[in-house]
């Protein structure tokens, strides 16, 4: 375990006092116009501005300086897990989110229908678009097949995208993509990146054989690439580390196949902020600590559009009195990375954070934006940080040392 | 030796300048009022907001974000050491702090007079907190027993509490505490956390078996209960790392211990500031570097007084004219850790602290406060750095590479 953990396992108790973590996904942007102002500090915020003047700002640093994290280390770093010393394959993690039951030493990698002209070079890595319908139809063809004593599970996510699952003895996960990530250019054969994933290689170069046989009249989806080759990891948990109760609420997949791999329980919860809200309110008395994700702010910004963002900002803004009517001892408001709309991505950009219990020494800071953020007491941290001070906060740490 | 002590043993040099570290224990605080302003910028302090001006303060981390260090690692880590790799049991840090003459391979433990009920279970862990004197009778019950070799030796501290030391050849000190830390429960067996300190384990058990028949007509101190087994640490010294002289001046015994476990002399001194600023005078051609130590605001922090705390502050601001009197070339002002009256107790929130020179880039700081020193030019720093910047202020460090 990474010492960082290590300490969180030795100094951690269980108390009565809640945490609640917000994570407004990309919530770091950039300004679009002369106002100078981010998505964040253009919104009109007056209850996370209330919450900053009582509480602590900074800015957080998830894998470093310079480095854009993909949602997975994102999150990570806000549980306290450092990103660099803890990585989860893709599709591990897209498997987890369909609360896929991965077994120890199964194989995951996600998959796209695409396109194949009749060269078989790539001309739509996402065959249309084809519809969550369609998909799951074609899935069915694929589902099931057994290759040298190895069971291949495909089942589908949502319009082109598919998860396959390869079960058996003996299989490793040092794979390279078949997906090439480019059009105009053929799939490629699944290469081992260390000998001993060499014979996995071989099997999953012949499901994709099969998988162009039984697809070759089903255009514009005659043809699946594979990515993110991955075994499920052995983390050690939230119970374990910080003695707490978890759950997460999160209506994409994703947020909660990650929420899972440390441990959390997934809540049941419906697709808007009112439900995830509900589900909060539902369940508080449960747990001591709770992962509520906001997605909308991210899509927002990966579609580049600013007002979005900001008015997606503001509806988390409006939403905060039922969060804060539940009194949790500590409550963050921060992002997993930063989505600018000026770059319709992600972003190695650091991101606003704020902390908020009784116990904070007052930052002077009246408007919670990257900014003031800038100047806050938090100043510029690790976001693995971020647990063991929320930990602190909830007096749920003992102290160090005689 | 950890790396960072070997760059200063690699690169500190001998020199006439003189060093002040003044400790005020549990600096740090929290507002307790709409002020918003903590203990130490409550307080009127027109000394050190000039030395302030003129100095450069920040906020020093010991543990790491969100951690309480205790007062072994607060100071540890004032000293340069890095907390993490630098640990002291309590058993050997209450026996140094008496003057008591540890060996090599002696185990040292801390020890409270408690109370048994009649079902032997433990109904007071302090024994009603029985007199000093009364705790030196009883003391000299217990001292001198020898158990298959091993002479036991035990001292009076100060009411309830002792320090028992096993001496003799082949002792172990990876012993669980006797000291279940609850009511109601009688006391635990020590036990071994490693089989090779087995024959330790009985060895102290069968001591206690005799404490308590010694003890068993004295009711409320009817027994004693062990904690913090442990041995003298063999930490490299402060002359070996930093070259320099040392003294410590602190008038509670557990600061004067650490200062030993580091090397420094410890100089007899009175109960009140005006001792210790005495005994630094008339020592102060002795030694190139000064530990002061004062205790008042930590207790006051402890006991919930804000206002106490306030003029603990202030009475130590009145005072620094002796000590800059003295002329140091370098007086660094700043506490082990922070205990805002708000909490009392230890926190993790960083500790305020200023470092005054003749060679410190103005900061433009006003005011020596939490607020003021969470945008000076220390930033946010480990506390273990603050040696090498004082060695670099005093002309104590070569040059590193050519």
């Amino acid at each position: 375990m990474q010492n960082g953990l290590n300490l969180m396992k030795d100094l951690s108790i269980q108390s009565s006092t809640k945490i609640v973590l917000l994570v407004v996904d990309g919530l770091g942007g950039l300004p679009v116009d002369d106002s100078r102002k981010t998505e964040l500090e253009t919104a009109n915020t007056p209850n996370m501005d209330r919450l900053a003047f009582d509480g602590n700002c900074g800015l957080l640093q998830t894998v470093g300086i310079g480095i854009t994290p993909g949602s997975a280390p994102g999150h990570l770093g806000l549980f306290g897990y450092d990103p660099l010393s803890f990585v989860i394959g893709r599709g591990v993690l897209e498997a987890l989110g369909m609360d896929f039951d991965l077994k120890p030493g199964d194989i995951a990698a996600r998959g796209n229908f695409c396109s194949l002209d009749a060269q078989g070079l790539i001309s739509d890595r996402r065959a249309g678009r084809i519809s969550t319908e369609e998909g799951k139809k074609l899935c069915s063809l694929l589902d099931g097949m057994e290759i040298d004593g190895i069971k291949v599970i495909v089942q589908p996510v949502k319009e082109h995208r598919l998860v396959a699952v390869f079960r058996g003895a003996g299989l490793d996960d040092e794979l390279a993509d078949s997906d090439p990530q480019l059009l105009g250019v053929p799939p490629k054969a699944v290469a081992p990146l260390d000998p001993k994933a060499a014979h996995t290689a071989r099997i999953v170069n012949q499901f994709l054989a099969q998988v162009r046989e039984r697809l070759s009249s089903h255009h514009p989806a005659n043809m699946v690439l594979l990515r993110g080759f991955s075994k499920r990891p052995d983390f050690p948990g939230f119970e374990d580390v910080y003695k707490l109760k978890s759950a997460a609420i999160a209506s994409y997949p994703m947020y909660r196949g990650l929420a899972k791999v440390v441990g959390m329980d997934v809540l049941k919860t419906g697709p808007h902020l009112s439900d995830e809200l509900a589900t909060l309110e539902q369940n508080y008395s449960r747990f001591d600590y709770f992962f509520l994700h906001v997605k909308g702010a991210d899509a927002a910004g990966e579609d580049g559009d600013f007002k979005r963002k900001v008015s997606v900002i503001e509806e988390v803004d409006r939403a905060l009195p039922r969060i804060l009517g539940l009194k949790p001892d500590v409550l963050i408001i921060t992002g997993d990375h930063s989505t600018p709309a000026a770059m319709s991505a992600h972003s190695w950009h650091p991101v606003p954070c704020l902390l908020y219990s009784k116990y904070c020494r007052p930052d002077g800071i009246s408007k919670f934006g990257e900014s003031q953020c800038r100047t806050g007491s938090l100043g510029q941290m690790p976001a693995s940080s971020l647990m063991p001070l929320a930990m602190a906060h909830a007096f749920k740490l003992t102290k160090f040392g005689a």
